[in-house]
């Protein structure tokens, strides 16, 4: 696997489907410098595109899963473009922040579901981070805050666009505004979370148990649902259906629908080939 | 009141604007066969239909509200579509698909609400029925599983479309990749129903009480209050309030409006025309 | 400040950007007459301008928030419109039920944040007002009922329209259809409310502090979280990043950013501009 | 074949899969009849499911299309619903008008091509079926009018929802506005029609030539150009790219294809089954 | 009648309906000063409101429609937003943006239908403000540019937005990247304008008459076109489809209808009250 | 600049900022090989960071501008997806197709605008080559074919989609149902070319005058219009008028702006900086 200097990728069990993706600054408690960004979209794709990979499990090395953008980043970044013809500048930023932007929907674009299992702060960037994934854990020592308003900051990787659909936009507008920290079990009232664990030792193994179990089924219906799901968040009602009986009309009459029903017949589990 | 050979219908009180509509096919967990789905529109057509009808409780015959789609019948629509030339089978299985969606959507269709009373398991299919109902109830033992992935399925009858607005799209995602089982009161806190009564008779009485006090509302006020919620779902804010706007121009001045008022001044209750 | 009839405006300390906001006809349970209509955008309009003002706290004088709209208001409109051609009394009546909206729209128009403190009763009209704040607490007697389908009415100023995306859509439908009454802490299970404070006098606290604490900060982050969550809430999330994007090229570099970056590395509390 | 009253089905030629739907009510110009709405889409429907049927030809019997919808229809219609409670009348009357709708957007659910042949009057109701068309051709004699308004009528079968994407948004608007009649020169220009005919016999010859052509391609490309076509008017680029791809992922790899690329290489005409 | 330093209104004929708005500084080939965006809305909404004005008559004093904002009125708006902090600037001058693109979108807020009367230079904000209005007609000598980019400028008034629904998307980007100048014949090919007039005399007498024509239709109907047609531009054609037919369900019912379907039979002009 | 196979880049003159891209298969007529749909975005990312180029003009080597994809290619990539498992042929399949259609739309996504110089032969996919292109230009010779249809294919590159907003929706139904030819006339008719030149000298020397003349355009001004078009495609009018306000805010007030006004004032030619 390719090196990165911001990332760490590690598949716990050679025979296990479910791959781990680090975020591995720990003693900048995983601040997102800007070499995160080019990398972690590098190491999505490459997740993407093996088939060995099933699930990919996304957390924090160290005590916290992510404390947001590194301000020298951001300082970095907005020095580039507070000089010379304003217009040019606003040009040359709004790319840049499209950039930005990008590696965070890296997530979204990966076919294969991600799971975030977060522990200590998630902060700013990492709350744009996992809003993007898939599913959401966390261990009772998690906090979060949607803390850009406190930089002076707009957020503008994605936190605005995807937690109204998590929590409910009353929700996130209250918790934007305010920039509060809030904990896990709050996390998990809102939605943002879908289980606490009581620590983090407990997270590791409940995350296991279900990435693993989602690793096992098909990789299809997997795919097509998380591909499914996304698309229709963006279209009525009917035109979701539409969308969902076309891909199916292509992709269900496959081994694994005859596998998965002889499997359910004869009562075993079913084995489903690569993808 | 015709013939259904999965299906029964039931008005309980010959007084009342309340009718039943029971999945009846006890013995295999009401699991859903071909015949359901061309017979389901169908009688929620007769009972939109029919001006005695002003409320819809739909509920499962023994001991649980639906097991999913009947395996044979899955068997037997993919069997169809297996062999010949892939093109046209893929076309003909996607109109399948949409016959099948179809029968799903009638509940949204049906202009009167439809309150789900939700008792044992709601598996599957189930959910997709349930997800397209108004109101939705359950007992304390009832329990829940998007559980098409374990079928190699992309779920494709609804759940995936309707699911996101009601529980939110993280909670979704989660329940649709993992398939797994989750019970009444997680049901409440999602958002899935609205309240969990402590047996299936409490569920009953409570659905009862329910239904009848929509059912002496004002019809007018009550199919515009679903088609407009319905509508709006699709439209930016700024249009759902044209919508409606429009839409009470035409209905609000009625007999209904001056008898609620009448009503309200006298201290009694108002009694509103059928429609 | 100008005179209103059905509202008061109170600075409560001249030197803080937080201005208070009443629904002021106490003897009616601050229930909303013709008047209030054209005040209350007036009044918004005027605080949105006044570059003092850099929160807005939306209360109830007396013992409720708001009864919903006043009864003799119902009908004195309605009966303006029954008679004579019934096309053209249509389009008349479509107008008038517009420029009602336009007045609750008014609150999300307001480019800064307008905080709903909430006790004793908000119903109907009440709940229109409420769910266009951007936040919202309330006391533990805090009652609510979407009770629009009890006059025989299909709410039409706004519930409809903005009341699913905060509490989702299933919630929505059976509120509005049911026309029942819930208490504050379904409403903060529902996320209706963000927080139920014990009584009125730590509503009131609590509020002030949250208000002041928003109020402090950069009135430009502020304002772009406002605009691009409510802008967002209509886009795509593709088209949603792109907006924010855009907006950041724009409004990011500015002297708010280098004081709160600052401020943040001297650990002190950073002071901006008005705006 | 069934029996209609206003329409007349054809098939000029047993080997041929073009099928001509004719409006047949000669001595009233075709004025659409109450009954005619319930006839279209029962023939519409009828064809479509016809596997010898590839390609409809909608035509009108005797001198003119179709002088648009019926005065006594009209004038029977509105009887109905000016009397009564007016919400009651006006619920009612909707229902009727989108029952009305269905009729004509029934050319628009039915899978296979329907190729308008205009001549003399294309009125009213008739700009609203063609509108709805998947090809549409006239001779010299024909003329066409949005004459709604002359009827103090806001066109309500779909002109106005159609018309704009076929000739622009400004010329629908002056269209309809002014109800002025143009002639086949205009129309081709507009774009409302791809091609004029020197006479009502060059007409029919070309439109023959035209759909036979499109009856000998494959019907799967055939249907899936138009099912595309459709949904990618209401989607985004990038959401009608996606939904193509979805489409040819089930669909392309068709033994049609195959046939057409040995044809191509044989210099021979390819032969597809029928669908 | 208000007094305008930019805009005259003239009714030239005290018992017709159409109401003539000028843009009124043909010194400054009426170039639009930062005062025409202050009155323009104004007196449209004045028009909108006088139950005597059917139609609006959009013309030009002097030799020239418009010759494009003033290039004073640029400079001196650009001037206010190039110091001071640039975030605080950015946030003023998006205000400002949209203030001067509501003077504009005031033609498309009016009710009644706004007939541009389009002769000599159409340039720049001229087109923002032609692409607004529901009708266009002009004289040979007229001559068209979207001129902003040779300014340097995104054009922000509308016909970026506009254009491309009018003309097709293709034309509206060519004309816009290439800023050339195209004269009426090509206009009227382009579907910029409905009609080309040999002077400015026969225009005058053209659009009268068709201005006159619409102002003695049923006003009614000829407002729910014009809303109607605008609505539906932005929803789907289901959407549109149940819009119209929500509208027509309070609106079609009116003497409107009666008196037109009376006149129709009796082979006379039909007289409508005033709305 | 990097060596391409089936593409060339050429800058004729080094002091301008027109860049030629050449189809350049000549042999082939320029078909579309799996090569070209990997070079091809590469190509116009490289043009598109090049702070030298401005404008970019695409055209054909040889006699044609393009044959669409070559037969081989087609049928080489549909062999790959033949055989194995369905469910998961179709799933690579589409992933396929998505990634020629990324080839395609590039073409939007670079920055620039580029401007199809089409002689001879552009069918299949050098439609949708040039639908996704910003300005189409051809010569008298040029001849188009939206012709997937007769090779059994729902054109899946683009045309569906583009088409459309170009010529409107009921001509780009004719064309692509019809695969018919049609000639460089009736391309400028339907508005699918913006001019048509006598021969191909003419065409080369019109064209370059065209790019000449963008490319001395604010560069700020020419991407912020080809921007903000392409995205208000998508959008309503308020929020593309809502988009373009707040682009502005960001880009407007750049040096650009005073470097024209004062030439226009100067009544010389403006010069502006690279971008």
């Amino acid at each position: 696997m390719a090196n990165y200097t911001t990332l760490e990728i590690v598949q716990e069990n050679p025979n296990s489907a479910v791959f781990y993706l680090y975020l591995n600054r720990p003693n900048h408690r995983n601040a997102l410098s800007r070499d995160f960004f080019t990398e972690f979209p590098r190491a999505l794709s490459s997740l993407d595109q093996n088939p060995d990979v099933n699930v990919i499990v996304l957390s924090g090395a160290g005590n916290h899963f992510c404390a947001g953008i590194d301000l020298k980043t951001l300082t970095s970044i907005s020095d580039q473009f507070v000089s010379g013809d304003r217009g040019r500048a606003g040009e040359k930023f709004r790319r840049e922040i499209k950039e930005l932007q990008e590696a965070i929907t890296a997530i979204e674009r990966c076919r294969k579901p991600v799971v975030a299992s977060i522990h200590g702060a998630c902060i700013g960037g990492g709350v744009d981070i996992v809003t993007a994934c898939d599913i959401r854990y966390c261990s009772k020592d998690a906090f979060f805050s949607v803390k850009e308003v406190d930089l002076a900051i707009t957020a503008d990787l994605g936190t605005l666009q995807r937690l109204p659909s998590i929590v409910g936009y009353g929700n996130a507008l209250e918790l934007a505004l305010t920039g509060r920290t809030f904990w896990s079990s709050e996390a998990k009232e809102l939605g943002l979370v879908s289980r606490v664990f009581g620590s983090r030792e407990e997270l590791d193994n409940g995350v296991r148990v279900v990435a693993e179990g989602i690793g096992l089924k098909s990789p299809l219906a997997v795919r097509g649902t998380k591909a499914v799901l996304q698309r229709s968040r963006e279209l009525n009602v009917e035109q979701g259906l539409d969308y969902v009986a076309t891909w199916n009309s292509a992709m269900l009459l496959s081994d694994d629908l005859s596998e998965a029903v002889s499997a359910y017949a004869q009562k075993r589990e079913p084995i489903f080939a690569k993808l």
